[in-house]
């Protein structure tokens, strides 16, 4: 199947490429973001200031956008960067963390939404409240399925001209015509900080070497999933997990991402 | 014994319920304190802007302020989240890291700890330095016991009408009439960077479902403790702790907090 | 041999004294350079506000300038902290994080390089970054081989009056005239974010015991160069790099480090 052979190939064009992503994060998963991506091959730098943000990513080959530790500062920086990357076209991921929780954080999510990115990526509540269809986001916890919500998901992407993944217990990936599922993952992920925010760092290190972004979110997504899966088999609790899923990352081979990629 | 049980019930309930907990801490610990909450059970979330911080609050179930890598726009958003705290009743923590450090950290220190805490939470130099009764911490280590302060932490707790609690080798909790002494714990977890911090993390956490503070503290202080024990006992040094602490932390189960849980 | 002997007697001399080591620092690797101080036996504070960094680096045995994720308000207080270092002698590493890469970032290490660090400890583009002799760094990877740029860092140890320890395969110090090369170390290290901020932060720990600033940072390149070997013996992948190396950091003994210690 050509997709699921496409996992493989987008992963070790990372692993060949190396490609350098420049991530505006927030501070509760800086740490863990820059160790995914480094583990999955790509060559992370975390670049947030006013006064470089937009020559960084004038140099990187994919830009996240994540909002979890906010400030307006921040959120400057954010702009600059995104402003660079459309006008030298490098691709970068919207993560909307916790949109719905405050009206600052909705708001700045709708903007950003606005600014073109190739990805958004969120759980079904933010998804939701970017999209102006919910009021209340419970943290960064979904409180939605994805399934609800991919309706709503395939409008945003239409309207935005842009991509959304809505990850969960199964994650969905639109361009408002073309859904994608997958099924990878383990419940025990969701018990470890930031794994959201890994899922939307690795669409972009995808991004980076595959340009249709329905596959490189596809892609990311099952071997982030995949990864989670094969961590959890060997782990007693979320401490255990999160080494293995840096391991798992780092020697995940041809032969288990054809064997168990869950892709519909 | 009816406090032991106290124990597993707050555990459980923490479990139960998950709370909400909303902290507002330091740069260092964060990462480590999202992932301890995830693992006990609660809901963490990291919010400090002045533009969101009391939104967030009022749907919070609890409150960290925790002055580790405090700066005078952090400290805003700290007493902004307080204000709420008060008016809405959402219990709230104070770890006073560092304080006794410099003048800044102690004077903040103090300007925090006259606005109504639930629980103070501090290695001993630290509640010294809160109740103006010692002029200096090296950086975050004890360097004086618990029990030499335990005399000023009652008075302390007296005179705020809060509760104090002071961890070390063995943990007081105070609300200046009943005293109450933790014995779990490991001396490898004070290799650990943020242990204290997550011991904070924790009271909130417990605080959300336990309305006596001093019995939340006490039930989160054997708790912590416990899984910092059974963790030490498969460890071969602190990197190897930290996995197994949130292991633990996820799997404790009844038996063992019941047969294990050291208070007097 | 005299120089292993002093590995050990340094490592040795850290954990006997606990020297409080004050770090201003990145986002991404605070926690790990926390714990690996910790783990070695040194006291870590991180501290960065204008209104206390000075009061802190005056009490503290050593001090980090990190310039990672700079932005104008750290940049105020790490030159604040290096006008109290000079003042009262506290020895001063910097890492240069990323020079090269940004007018800015290189700008604002090759002011701070002027201001008297001990050593400077970076890989060797952002070594030539420094010195003026580089374009282009690619975010914080090494682009450049550490013995084509050894020239160059004899040149800036000379011009400076400082140590420059550019961080590779091979690690070289040098103050101008003498010149160590260090050989432990493993591949997989690259693969964990910070590796070379941790570098720096032992350097700084080992400053605070061995006045010899070519000998402090050499032997403190052996520690974790072992550290990385031993822990890669005992890895799957990345993830467990990290744990081990903490584990090894806390454990190793006399026999080990004189047996693999690998200076030239």
């Amino acid at each position: 199947m050509e997709l699921i052979s496409g996992v493989w190939e987008s992963l070790k064009a990372v692993r060949d490429r190396a490609p350098l992503v420049h991530n505006i994060t927030n501070y509760v998963v800086m740490n863990n973001t820059a160790n995914a991506l480094l583990a999955v091959g790509a060559s992370p730098a975390m670049v947030h200031a006013r006064e470089e943000v937009a020559d960084f990513t004038a140099i990187a080959q994919a830009l996240v956008v994540n909002i979890g530790t906010l400030s307006p500062e921040w959120v400057e920086g954010m702009k600059l960067a995104v402003a660079t990357a459309r006008r030298v076209g490098v691709p970068w991921v919207l993560d909307p963390v916790g949109a719905g929780a405050t009206r600052y954080r909705t708001t700045t999510a709708g903007e950003l939404a606005r600014q073109g990115p190739a990805v958004i990526r969120g759980n079904a509540s933010e998804v939701l409240a970017v999209a102006g269809a919910a009021g209340f986001t419970r943290g960064v916890d979904s409180t939605r399925s994805s399934e609800e919500s991919l309706e709503v998901a395939r409008e945003l992407a239409t309207s935005l001209g842009t991509v959304v993944a809505i990850t969960g217990r199964t994650d969905y990936i639109t361009d408002g015509s073309r859904v994608l599922a997958v099924d990878n993952g383990h419940a025990l992920m969701a018990r470890v900080t930031g794994m959201g925010c890994t899922a939307s760092a690795l669409v972009a290190a995808f991004l980076a070497v595959e340009p249709d972004a329905v596959l490189a979110a596809t892609h990311a997504l099952v071997v982030l999933g995949l990864a989670g899966e094969l961590a959890a088999e060997r782990s007693q609790g979320p401490g255990s997990l999160q080494l293995h899923l840096l391991d798992v990352l780092y020697t995940l081979d041809e032969a288990t991402v054809r064997a168990r990629a869950r892709v519909r």
